[in-house]
């Protein structure tokens, strides 16, 4: 009673299946709920391109403009992309059900791992980075950053166990305030440019230049940036969470983000260039800008609070979506079936727990630090981005609907670009960790498949073809007994109702005791029947457990049963005065072929 | 399977109960279990009266050798005291059975949870204290001091749970190494100074004066070295340990520990007032001592590694005792009964296990700190000294028999001393730690009685006194189904064997699931009637408690069955794949009156 009235004030009252429909999300809603995630990576992807090219010297950061343009091109590509994905899967379901659609169950795999490791990357990415913005701001509270991390996980999951529609009007407050901020920002940072204002100079930072610029170190510089693409997926993925028609509503989001996010990105890098800003490690490409063009002040710091919270934010994303690739997953029966089922409160429940669960596992084990997680975050997202496009490639071709080939075309110049972008990726980051994710995706893999494989064995042990029905049974039932009293009587009377004849097993520690409980058992035994196993170790186990060893060999159709007289005391801390003999004995028993405990309650008052 | 073998690998074969007698001590192992603690207490006790004394000035210190005595003549007293209780109290049981039977029940609880308490302390402290001297040899140890701690815990408790004599061979070596080595080292230090040889000059200890001599802080003194007298009561305790004839042998062992004590205490006092030694916060009285008289060098090295074994192997004497004080509160019920048997190899294993715990658990909470620990320490001890002499004092005016008078006397002096160590202890110390002890044995009293009232209230209900027998009972058996498989008709078939008039239930989540299984019931039903409960809400569980609800409704005398067929995997981990709603359904009628939960097996290859 007490925990489901716990349940109650943090998850709400639970709602009826009827009321699904009900929970679909307006188009304004659904960019705020599928969108934090990719609008979040504006305030880092810009940082990243720099990162990379500053260590050919400041000089060359002016490459930063041709390779902004190239990540907002591929940006246009991949929405372009995923809108034809959603034409083509009105149903939702991203790059796994995509994946497996066209290109088969093991890339389809490969894909659904990809992905989850990227959520729960997301999430502990995220937040790590939220949480490092508030300490940055608030020193005193970094000693608390693992402890604040795995907080706003658990408020993060506790809003999305309450469900969609309640989550969606909490998130769309920081999503839009972050939109109107960073526009604003750029609105006025490149009026002033246009108006001739004289830039104050921008510190110059002091980076000693470690290697050449090369074709490679350009590329590497573009990976990096395609950290701005990640989260672009989830709006093709969440499709049947918008009010119809689902996919019209999503295909116009998609656009909206799309645009939203090649400008709000490029737009930074092209003011980073023209302000002269340049990576430092104490301040972000993002603080430096707002306190250039707004001169500190309130201005600059509403910008850092937002940036701030949009970052905790975008590990909602993952949990709106995370749970729904889940349910697909288990739907297919690759992972535990319970991932499939809704909760009270219409979420995917056991998706949202875990989730929530590996991240604060991930915050934990790196102790809160962002730097460390980083390099193992885009390789997921480019993995499913590449097999998703790759299967679109391979649906045009074969099915050749009306103006197939532009569409064609746009996704192989889609999956050839994210292609060699996952390469690069996984090549040049490694060593610095991105090599436990292509270590993990085959062994989740791996792990699909043996759930499945396990699942459809037990369908077929399960399977009435050919069954000839169940065998009959031989029924001895057995009660237990330590002594005679109250509790054992009920229980006596409970197995004579299961079986006549039924008998009581005593094992002897003490002779004494023996004869003092069969004067008892004269005049309250009831008739059943006393046997009384003697016990040379002291063990009360292993003597009973010989008896029904015995009782099962006398045939294969034998069923023991096995009745324990349990206490049920009126307070919790009395169990641990009671009862130890009864877990022992299901502990014992617990798997045993042939054999039924049975617990008989007596309520103690 | 597996649990057992492991088992057996650390903790040995079953003995059987006719073995007990041979797991018996001789004189000399006795001394080994029983006295480490008591002896490894002359490692710290002279440093603790000279850290006292020194508060008034380096010129007082030779106030040591005046208190020394005192202390000397003191642990005579108890010693004398205790061998009279040896031989009042053949059957051991110590300070709670002697308390009890003298003083009454409530003062023997007193007693009781002050020891307890003692023992939990005299683990933690011994083994940090060891750790310690461990950590200072090999200073890279340190940062894994806590860690360190735990594992010796385990360790101890480990050779316990294999059984007394094992154990005793075990400690044998490091108690008689120690009382060598010390005795050697004194032997030597006094033989030279007879000798006429010239002592080196001790280094001086810088120490502010800060406290006038006053009657206060010599008895002070004297109260911080009674550390030495913690764990002298082990012997009295543990009587029927010794191989018979028990009392005669356990009298002699305790007198051999007085002796050693007293030569030892008195020893290390005296040479540390001829050598000058003062105490210094980087080197302990026994390391200065031992480098002065040996001038370094290997047997200094010896000194320290013994005094180091000694500390951690003290632990032990409270993993002999706290088992056996712990049987003797089950017996009498005011502990959990579980205390009061037996394990496999003839020890107490639950408490062996639950002392490791407790201790490992304030080494854990402390950080392995000694000194956090030690005013805690011999608060508990010297309550038990107090009301165990007082107690004999009481003895012998009830019983007068031959020669009471001068026993009388002996323990009324001992109870008095014991008695005003205890207050100034109290007094000294409240405020370093000592209030959390003085608070916790009253607590501990209230649970002891808690818990005896709850067992003597259960026994009322239980008893047959007045007894008309069980009621009848009409009984209902229910299946739950989810589906309908060979596991659900195996279900079927035990159900109908329990009662021919079975039923099976089914919640209806999605009509044309239910269409399927009616059609499969009709051939595979086994004619078992199928009852449809539809489900608003989703919910498995809320319709069917409702069923089962209008099912007890029907009249006091019903008793509900509920049968759930269950998987039982091949593997654990397919566990995780399988019966999440025969957990939920068990969750929730765990508690309930008249219902009866029935989990048939079905097992998987």
């Amino acid at each position: 009673m007490k925990i489901s009235a716990v349940k109650k004030l943090f998850v709400g009252s639970p709602l009826a299946t009827a009321q699904a429909r009900h929970e679909r999300l307006s188009k304004t809603s659904a960019l705020a709920v599928f969108s934090s995630d990719a609008l979040s990576s504006v305030a880092y992807a810009t940082e990243e391109i720099l990162l990379v090219l500053v260590l050919a010297g400041t000089a060359v950061l002016a490459y930063s403009i041709p390779i902004g343009i190239a990540i907002a091109a591929l940006i246009a590509v991949v929405v372009s992309s995923y809108r034809q994905t959603i034409l083509a899967y009105p149903q939702g379901g991203g790059a796994y059900i995509v994946t497996k659609d066209n290109l088969g169950t093991l890339s389809g795999l490969i894909s659904a791992g990809a992905l989850m490791i990227d959520y729960v990357l997301t999430v502990a990415v995220s937040v790590a980075a939220g949480v490092a913005a508030l300490t940055s701001a608030f020193p005193g509270l970094y000693d608390y950053r693992v402890v604040l991390g795995v907080l706003f996980i658990a408020g993060i999951a506790t809003v999305n166990l309450r469900g969609l529609r309640e989550s969606s009007n909490l998130f769309a407050v920081p999503t839009y305030l972050f939109v109107v901020s960073f526009a604003g920002m750029l609105a006025y940072g490149i009026g002033r440019w246009l108006g001739g204002w004289e830039t104050p100079a921008a510190p110059a930072a002091k980076v000693a230049m470690s290697q050449d610029l090369t074709v490679f170190l350009v590329l590497r510089a573009f990976a990096s940036g395609c950290a701005a693409l990640t989260g672009v997926e989830a709006v093709s993925d969440g499709v049947p969470a918008f009010k119809p028609p689902e996919a019209r509503n999503a295909r116009i989001v998609l656009a909206w983000l799309g645009t939203i996010l090649i400008v709000l990105f490029t737009g930074i890098t092209f003011l980073a260039r023209h302000y002269h800003v340049s990576p430092r490690p104490e301040e972000t490409i993002v603080s430096q800008l707002a306190r250039l063009i707004f001169g500190g002040g309130l201005l600059y710091y509403e910008i850092q609070a937002v940036t701030m919270l949009i970052l905790v934010f975008a590990a909602n994303t993952a949990f709106a979506d995370f749970p729904r690739l889940a349910y697909f997953l288990a739907r297919d029966g690759f992972i535990p079936r319970q991932f499939g089922t809704r909760g009270d409160r219409l979420v995917f429940s056991n998706g949202i727990l875990i989730l929530g669960g590996l991240a604060a596992l991930l915050i934990l084990l790196f102790g809160g630090a962002t730097h460390a997680l980083i390099p193992l975050y885009a390789v997921g997202v480019f993995v499913s981005f590449t097999l998703s496009q790759a299967s679109m490639v391979r649906r045009w071709v074969t099915r050749r609907e009306e103006g197939w080939w532009w569409r064609w075309a746009l996704n192989a110049l889609g999956a050839a670009t994210t292609g060699l972008v996952t390469l690069v990726i996984a090549a040049t980051k490694f060593s610095h960790g991105a090599w436990m994710v292509v270590l993990l995706i085959p062994l989740l893999v791996a792990l699909f498949l043996m759930i499945r494989r396990h699942y459809q064995d037990v369908a077929r042990q399960l399977s009435l073809d050919n069954y000839e029905g169940p065998p009959p049974i031989d029924h001895t039932v057995l009660v237990l007994v330590g002594d005679l009293h109250r509790g054992v009587a009920s229980a006596l009377r409970y197995a004579q109702t299961l079986s006549p004849s039924a008998k009581a097993v005593y094992v002897e520690l003490d002779p004494e005791r023996t004869r003092k409980l069969e004067e008892k058992w004269g005049k309250w035994g009831l008739g059943v029947p006393l046997v009384v196993l003697t016990s040379p170790y002291r063990s009360l186990l292993a003597p009973f457990l010989d008896y029904v060893n015995h009782l099962l060999a006398l045939g294969e159709t034998h069923v023991v049963t096995i009745v324990i007289p349990e206490f049920v005391p009126a307070r919790w801390w009395q169990h641990l005065l009671h009862n130890q003999t009864a877990l022992l004995i299901k502990g014992a028993l617990l798997f045993r072929k042939r054999v039924v405990v049975v617990d008989v309650p007596f309520h103690l008052r």
